[in-house]
Parts: structure tokens; C-alpha cells; sequence
């Protein structure tokens, strides 16, 4: 159901002819109101998309009548000309559906340092504008893919009744401050923009701020939630913000699910840190080495190797007192040599690393990430060419 | 010629059954007067192994009588038993050679959180003090390789009459902080403790410390610098310093060429940076960059993903302003598509990245990474088991 799931709200996802192989590349969602409420997060990179820097002006105004998302070209580096393309973008959408450019969010994923199509994207938001549906959910989170295998949608329902529903797309160049992704949630519960800015920015922190796939910060990162009040409904805000972090947790494990070339899905948890900052750290210490990620696909539990990388960190511990589980065995116990690793079933996708740092109460911090893969070196050195 | 280059040095490389390939595993260097002042530095990890803890303490004397080495075994993360291994081995060097164990350093490198055979190690030490020889440099280079194809030495001689040489190896976990690697350079010339200790800071710190393979920094990392003063000849301290700077560079160069799974060594050299530090922040950021890692593999000029590096550092830049060549050609500019792309020729093994920030006047500074490939991925997904 992706973006159509709560009321208010149309769709479209068709192949303008942008990807070459002529997938589906072109997304539309359209908030049909009554509100216009929306509050978006962006990448952290300073080196920003076209794309980036024209939406995050948009959402100052706190108000986004219409997204338009394309694959097959990031329009990042691409200096004056691809800012005016993304500005050409929503003048587009804003012809079509007579809405306000002001008030359109444009999102582009692909390639770095390429311009776009502008002869096949600009007639592909007519066909997309015709297209609109409250059953266009689905299409759209189609058409924003690039290398994901899956589609990535998300929804839930309150008792109350409202909804919020998402989609997602993001398989490389997937770290903090947003893995490389586009995602857009939509929401007919009637709230404003400061509640719904709120929401965003305390999901976002704890979901997909903690996927760490591969290390590699995108120039394009983008998550936007809309909300219509369709449902008439003025939602508990703890409530709420509790549905919106769901959505983006579900959407953050379908990334790391689907990451590029990834054959394990490591779940990093810090536990017994002396500060939030101090397990976020370590987290991503151990979460970018890559000798570990080798490791781990290998099903070798090589615990010396997360030892070594939380040795890299400012955080607080002591190394005689670090203890690691891998799937629940206690490899590592006071710095050293623990239960038998051969203990250690590593079969299955999913591996859990759980590193006690022994230093304080911090709640324990999850940081979420992939293995490294023959496969992953294949798909990223023939991207481009 | 090695570690036995310069005179008043004897060493000696056998096979002690640490590995069980049966390889030489065991090193041992002599220092023979009549000066025995030394200098180290040391990994930056905050998880460091027992022979790293013992040696700190033996150069805090500023002399080194002799060091042992051993390959097959790191004796990291292996707790007090650890600690005494080292221990054993500094007073076996010690009692066989008659010597102080409190100037004896060990280093060790291999897998981490196993401790070391001491029933084969110990008799090995005899084994090797046995062979000891002015021309033994050679077979303890042999003797300290782990995954390293070949083994590494150099040497540079002065005009006025002395020599710096040395041996070393390292293949994985090759970081800042110092190269997962062993490194024992010895000189002859008459030099203290003070001026070897500046010459050695100095010359790590722009050439081990600016090679980044992998971005795994080791538990294990010890670079030694050993003066016997037998040749009478007191240095020019700047030439001296110099000639310690090149056969450093020559090591570092010589284990980015032999890293695990390499195909190719990426010269990266950053220009017009505010600062040093920025210049450095940024070619780490760019040399630890998995995805233009895997490009570079597969030739591919994708300077996006430098771009995207770039701006995930504090250092100071225009995102406009910035420029990247590779292999001579400027790709991007301005921060946009700059020459065509299919000029560079990204053929051969040595690739060179120039980031220009355009934003100061600092000194260029050039890190050395490697690519990633499948092979590493196989090499360090096998290593342990």
C-alpha cells in the first residue's frame, strides 16, 4: 500500500525512458489534503544533490503539496545546470497539476555526476500526472529502485483511525546520516508541521541514522513525511511518533535486507556504554571494519577484529573489561579469550554481535549493517560502466 | 641486506613451528654496540597487544639490546597469560644471549585472541640466537611475513659513512596509527636516543602513518629504530633524518604493493587544502571510500564517489569549487563534470587521484590506499578458520 495506505493521498510510478533499460524510473505522490503539513530530513553530506539543496528550501516553508522522485540519475554534480533541471522538475509537476512549484519536493537516486534526460523526464511527469491513483502506492515505490532486488514498503494502522505508510529504495552507499535512500511517508492523521518535524526527526535518529551498509555517505539522501488530516483524526503524539518510527524501522531493515551484494544482516548492539554517543561510536566502529565484514561472511566469529575496531574509538572502556557475543556466545570475556567460538552458529542471514563495553548505563544503541562480499565488489566496480 | 645493512647489527630468521605450515616464523635482531639507543612508535589502538604493552615499556628506556619477532600468532586480546608469554620470551632472549630482558622488545603478529605456543617458541629463540649472523637480515625478513607475498626491506647509505636499513612486513589491517605491520630499522650511524626518536616521528608520520590499505587499524602495529653507532660517525642530523624518512617511504610503498588482494595502489594526493589536518581528514575519507574503492578495481574514473567523500570530512571546501583529476585527468570541475572520462587510462597498477579543495595554500599531502577486490574478501573471509 507504500504511500497510498493513508488517506489523502494519489500515486504514480511509470518508465519515463530515464534508466536506459527502460524500468520504470518516475514517481509521483500527491497530497490531496485537506493539510499540506510536511517535514523532511536530508543527508548530512556537504556535498548535496541538486535535488537536495532545492527540497530542503521547500520544506522550510513546512508545507509539500507533491513529490517527484526519479531513478536512473542522482543529478549530483552537475552544477548550475542540474539545479535548474530540478528546478524545471517542479515547474513541470506544478503545470501539470496546477499546484505551486514552491511546494514540490523533487528526489533523484543514480548515478553521481551525470545530468538528466530532461527530453524523457518532463514528458514522463505528464504520463505520470495521469496516471495518479489511490492505488499508485505501489507502482511508485516501483519506480524509484535502482539496484534494490525488492521494493520496500510499510504501513501502520492505528485504532485510532489513522495511518501511516511509507516506501523506501536504497542498496549502496548506504551509512549515517542517512543511508543512500529516498524514502516518503504519508500520513491522514491531522497534524502540523512542528508535530510531524518531531516525529521524523526522533524516527529517523534511531532507524535508518543506524544503518551503516557499506560506509559510504550519499549526496542524495531524503526522507520526507507528508501529512494530509484526511482522516479528520488529531492523533496522541506519543502514539504517533511511535507509528512513524515503526514505518522507518521496518523501511531501514528491508535496506539492510537488500543491500548490494550483502549475504548477512549483522545486528550491532552496544550495551553497558557510558553514554548514547559513546555506544553510537563503537557501533559504527565496528560496523565499517572491513576485515570484520570479511569475517563475518565468511562465518568465521572473529572476534579479535571487533576488539580491534572498538579500539579505534574515543569511547569510554576499559580493555581488559570488553566482553562480545556473537550470536549469543560469549567469545570474548575481559578482554580476552571466551567460550569456545566454535559454539558459534553463523548459518543463518541474520548475525548478532553484541559488544559490552563495560563503562556505564547507557541504553544499549543498535546499529545495523551488512557484510562485505565478493559480490558487492562486483556490482560496485561495473556500476558506472 | 636489511636489518644487518648497517654495522654492528646481527639477525636471524627460522622456523620454530608457530605456523603449522612450517614457514619461518621467529625473528631475532642483535644490536652489537657499542651504542644500543633505540626509538618506536606504536599502534594508536586503544586494544593493544601484550608484546606492544612490554615493548612501550623497554623503549621508555631509550635502549634495545635486541628485538624478537614472531609470525603466527599477534598474542592480542589473550589477558594476563598474554602478558607473560611476552614476558618469557623477552628473558629467554635474555638468558640465551646474555642480555637484559628489561631491553629486550618482542613483537608479535597474527591471529588475534590466540595465545602463542610457547613450547615451540621458546626453543626457537635458542634455535635462532644460534644462527645469528651479519648476514641474517635476510631471514628475518622471511621470518616476520604473515600474508605478505614477498618480503620487504631497504636500505639507504650516506656518503659520510653510515647506513639506515630495514625490513618489514604487513599485507591486511593497514591503517593510519601505523600499518598493521612490524617494521625493525637499525643504523650505524652515532646517533642518541633523542635524535633517533625525532627522526623516527618524523618520518613515520608522513609515510606508515599516511598509508590506509584497508582502514583496519591492528592491535599489533611497532616500528623500531635501532643505532649501534659502529660507524664512528656522527650525522648531519637533517640528512640523517632524511635518509630514515626515505627508507621509511620505501617500506610503506612496498607494503601498499604487496597488500591483501590488492590490484591496484591509489596514490592520492591532496592539494590546496586550509591545513595539513584537512588535507589529511580528506585523503583518509577519500582512501577508506568502499564504493571508489571498488571502482578503482574495475577501472572505472567514477569520481563521484570522490566527491562524495569529500563532503562527509569537516575540512574546509566550496562544494563549487572543488576539482578531481585522475591519472592526470581533470574529470571533475567546479564540483561538476569536468574533461571526458574516457581519457583516463586506469590500465596499470598505480592509479593517482588529485583532490584539489581549493581553499588554502597547505603543503599537498599524499595518502596511499589499495582497491577492494574479491580476493580480499576471500582472504579475510578464510583467515581464521
Amino acid at each position: 500500500m507504500s504511500v497510498t495506505a493513508a488517506k489523502g493521498f494519489t500515486a504514480a510510478g511509470i518508465a519515463a525512458g530515464i534508466k536506459q533499460n527502460g524500468n520504470p524510473d518516475l514517481a509521483l505522490v500527491v497530497n490531496n489534503g485537506p493539510r499540506l503539513a510536511a517535514a523532511g530530513v536530508f543527508t548530512s553530506n556537504r556535498v548535496k544533490a541538486a535535488p537536495v539543496l532545492w527540497s530542503e528550501q521547500v520544506l522550510g516553508g513546512g508545507q509539500v503539496q507533491s513529490v517527484v522522485l526519479n531513478s536512473g540519475g542522482a543529478n549530483a554534480c552537475t552544477g548550475p545546470k542540474g539545479f535548474q533541471d530540478t528546478h524545471a522538475t517542479a515547474e513541470k509537476v506544478a503545470e501539470v497539476l496546477d499546484l505551486n512549484a514552491g511546494e514540490i519536493a523533487v528526489a533523484s537516486t543514480g548515478l553521481i555526476g551525470v545530468t538528466l534526460p530532461m527530453d524523457k523526464l518532463l514528458p514522463g511527469v505528464e504520463s505520470a500526472a495521469a496516471q495518479l491513483s489511490e492505488h499508485g502506492g505501489e507502482k511508485a515505490a516501483i519506480a524509484i529502485k535502482t539496484t534494490d532486488t525488492v521494493h520496500k514498503t510499510a504501513v501502520v494502522t492505528s485504532e485510532a483511525g489513522w495511518t501511516v505508510g511509507g516506501m523506501a529504495k536504497g542498496a549502496g552507499m548506504l551509512a549515517p546520516g542517512l543511508a543512500t535512500m529516498l524514502v516518503v511517508l504519508t500520513t491522514d492523521a491531522d497534524v502540523d508541521t512542528a508535530a510531524l518535524d518531531a516525529a521524523l526527526r526522533s524516527a529517523t535518529r534511531t532507524t535508518f541514522d543506524r544503518v551503516d551498509s557499506d560506509g559510504c555517505m550519499s549526496t542524495n539522501d531524503t526522507v520526507l513525511l507528508l501529512a494530509s488530516g484526511a482522516s479528520e483524526v488529531v492523533p496522541d503524539q506519543g502514539e504517533f511518533a511511535e507509528a512513524v518510527r515503526e514505518v522507518c524501522a521496518d523501511l531501514a531493515r528491508q535496506l539492510i535486507g537488500d543491500a548490494e551484494g550483502a549475504s548477512k544482516d549483522i545486528r550491532i548492539e552496544v550495551i553497558n556504554a557510558a553514554s548514547e554517543e559513546d555506544a553510537v561510536e563503537v557501533g559504527r566502529s565496528i560496523a565499517r571494519n572491513n576485515l570484520l565484514k570479511c569475517a563475518i561472511h565468511g562465518e568465521d566469529p572473529n572476534w579479535g577484529r571487533v576488539l580491534s575496531a572498538i579500539g579505534t574509538t574515543s569511547a569510554a572502556f576499559d580493555p581488559n573489561r570488553l566482553n562480545v557475543a556473537i550470536n549469543g556466545v560469549w567469545v570474548c570475556k575481559n578482554g580476552s579469550v571466551g567460550e569456545d567460538r566454535d559454539k558459534v552458529d553463523m548459518r543463518y542471514r541474520e548475525v548478532a554481535i553484541t559488544a559490552d563495553l563495560a563503562a556505564g548505563t547507557a541504553e544499549p544503541v543498535v546499529i545495523w549493517a551488512n557484510d562485505l562480499t565478493a559480490e558487492y565488489v562486483h556490482e560496485n566496480s561495473a556500476y558506472s560502466s
